[in-house]
């Protein structure tokens, strides 16, 4: 029996850890900036929240991407 | 009995570490923004603090996911 | 035999050591906010104690379950 390793798991996890990198950051300073720019120009709270929720969206799709990724190219 | 390593363990371990990296700074980025906004405008506090938790709770999710990914995976 | 690295050892080891990368440089943040904040304003140094406390525990945590997460995934 030729055993690599005996480690166990799919490596599309190691992937999917790696793609959650950026966006773990990437939505923290989005959200970071909301907050300061409302707390600043109260009144631009409207203005800004759609791009907010669009930020976020944007950068929390990599992370999703990275967790369908793995069913694309073999578990 | 070939062994490459006598590593032991899943490799989920490792995907969670990695999926923890975002997350840790992007939470931290998101209150140390609070705080500072509650800090200078004391009064927009309460209209931050949705966005604060909101912000938290979007980047917290990808640290947990990572945590969940190995079962979908295989651990 | 053949053992091609004489490596031992479990691979959470490196699991909680990627883990702790992130709420490190987290929880540094939150508390140099805190400082920055509390320095210029130390009239809101009571404020926002809760929410220094609070930003901590919950980026400190994700190092914490990296910890945990080996013997969940197989040490």
């Amino acid at each position: 029996m030729d055993v690599l390793a005996e480690l166990t798991g799919s490596i599309g996890s190691v992937g999917y850890g790696l793609a959650a990198i950026g966006p773990g950051i990437g939505v923290g300073i989005v959200w970071a900036a909301y907050i300061q720019a409302t707390a600043r120009q109260p009144e631009s709270a409207g203005l800004t929240r759609t791009y907010a929720f669009l930020g976020f969206a944007l950068s929390e799709a990599l992370a999703l991407i990275g967790f369908v990724v793995p069913f694309v190219f073999g578990t």
